[in-house]
């Protein structure tokens, strides 16, 4: 019998949050929220949208699932929640039967924190006219927040993650030849990724040549050339975290363009890396990044600079210019530093970095990367 | 320059269908019909959720895209639609350019058609805040009926789709051997999807023994063992097409309780794809496979026998008790039958049938499937 405290996150942590919040309940509606308070990914949660997943839940008691009834059998051999309330899909609504375990909790005229970016209107409006007196209100931030600290076993499940996906990303480059394509990278790349450790890949931008000036272009059947820059960024998912990684090679000898280029973004990744310690916000780590891109001459027209990961692919805090979150020991970030001219060319590289009481600690370190890698042409 | 007419999908149809509809335009939300109507897939809208796309079209006039601004290029450069309007993240609201949008095109006031299952109800508000005026009502059916039809390219792609999938199913149950995991069958498998012509894999349901009981099981670690029934239930995106196969195999010799759930599945199951012709409506055939189901002494507690496939996994029509559209020539459908037992055995087969002016026809056949394949153990 699974408890509480088997599951990944810090649920003691999330339950608090959830008692501090003033709702009577939350509901989580997000695949990343359900899977987090449940710590069971119910797949077709994702790939057949309509059959919602929700966790009604006050942060003290045993929370409710309402789930479509297909799943339950799964749900109950991997979930530490055993209040399963199902539905059957077209004939029952998952919101009627989020509605009747409102009204057994009591909470019909209830304070509901509800993800309302995540919940579609037309959800909600079918809420609204079964509990006419349901006051709803958005909860975003009360999950964000909670998620932000990672747990021990997070921590060490996203370093595995992103440890793995840099090593098959590392072996995919070195396997690169001149005649291959695009897709024929991203074939090694993702079995790579999945035999990492991966339950799935998530995403597989790796590119060559002219497409490296695209951020998140679909691996092409371009042939690789002699010269090429190669471009990924790429993840997985691991016990449903994800990774993503960010790094860049070239299919022959470096020159000196592509030296002054890669010298000066280092330089620049070093500098902000250093800056997520305990105390700092993301919008002092953006400011810094901007002047340093100035200084440099580089582009920066981003909107970020690095963002928190975990379940989802950005998390907060992200290191924008509108995030005051200060860093806590325990939070994972990304810093991605990059520049890139569509159709042309793209330089890439991101990192994961644990924030400590101390100096940050790159989680990332399989990859040597303070050279664009080599591959022989 | 692309046109309208490169895309894959019928726009003509789907313009028309906006004309009729009584709407003075429609918003495009959700990532299927925002690919749908531009023919490009903007990855990020995915990964990103807040990242929103959205598309208005009259039908009649050139649509516009609102887009974030990091994929300006990609899409310029992919899709048909030239007038494009960005946001920054985190510094302009999509719903605040979407509302301007709007009012440029006269329609403060309008009546406007929107996604609102996927739209999420806090996006809503917003855009109820800034237009008070705006008369908003959902517009889901009107999509999914003018996706229901496949043009003769969405055929021929998710023909090519499935039978790529089912090869790649076939060859890795052939080369399952008793001591590999389910996890092994999987990495051969996803290998297998990609080099089929597929963009992603979508999901690897890949299970034995046991795990063949239930419905939407990641692989795990389990080792086969001889005897083993071996099951899988999976997909890739081909072109942003779904493809879905059922397939099962048994790791040594069939024994006659194999043979009697098989023989009686295989007969529900062509009874079924038989009935998949104009004139007749998803209720009726689920109402044939309960009365099959029960004449033959199969549990049958499924929400749907199969469902029609396209950019979503589960479109219109559904072979549901819910379902009274009429067949129509040009579209498709997947028929699955099984029986499960979870925790100790299933047996699944899924197919793509396509609708015809006269006998359906089965678009999946790669695969002979009249018998469970036999795996050497």
């Amino acid at each position: 019998m699974k408890t509480m405290l088997d599951a990944v996150g810090d649920l003691d942590r999330m339950g608090r949050t959830i008692v501090e919040s003033g709702f009577d309940a939350v509901v989580a509606v997000s695949p990343e929220n359900v899977n987090y308070i449940s710590d069971v990914f119910v797949s077709t949660q994702v790939d057949i949208r309509d059959r919602l997943a929700l966790i009604v839940w006050d942060g003290q008691r045993a929370p409710t699932f309402v789930l479509c009834a297909v799943e339950e059998g799964y749900v109950r051999q991997e979930s530490w929640i055993t209040d399963i309330r199902t539905y059957k899909e077209f004939v029952t609504s998952p919101i009627t039967v989020l509605a009747d375990v409102l009204c057994d909790l009591g909470l019909e005229q209830g304070r509901i924190g509800i993800e309302l970016d995540y919940l579609g209107a037309g959800y909600l409006g079918a809420l609204n006219n079964l509990l006419p007196a349901l006051d709803v209100a958005r909860c975003e931030n009360l999950f964000a927040t909670a998620r932000m600290i990672k747990s021990p076993r997070e921590r060490e499940i996203m370093t595995r993650a992103f440890r793995g996906t840099e090593q098959a990303l590392m072996e995919t480059f070195q396997a690169a030849r001149p005649g291959m394509t695009e897709r024929d990278m991203c074939f090694g790349l993702s079995d790579r990724i999945l035999r990492s450790g991966a339950e799935s890949v998530a995403f597989t931008h790796i590119n060559a040549g002219p497409n490296t000036g695209f951020p998140h272009m679909d691996p092409s059947g371009y042939e690789l050339r002699p010269g090429d820059i190669l471009k990924a960024d790429t993840g997985g998912y691991y016990s449903r975290y994800y990774s993503n990684v960010g790094r860049t090679a070239k299919l022959g000898a470096l020159n000196d363009v592509d030296r002054s280029w890669w010298g000066r973004l280092r330089e620049i990744h070093h500098a902000i890396i250093d800056m997520l310690r305990p105390g700092n916000a993301g919008r002092e780590l953006f400011e810094a990044a901007t002047r340093l891109h100035e200084k440099h001459d580089i582009p920066f027209p981003y909107a970020h600079n690095g963002h928190g990961i975990g379940l989802q692919l950005h998390e907060f805090p992200l290191i924008s210019p509108h995030d005051d979150t200060v860093y806590e020991p325990g939070m994972m970030s990304t810093v991605e530093t990059r520049v890139r001219w569509p159709g042309e060319v793209g330089y890439h590289m991101e990192d994961l970095i644990e924030i400590t009481d101390g100096a940050p600690v790159v989680r990332s370190d399989y990859f040597d990367n303070e050279e664009i890698l080599v591959v022989d042409a």
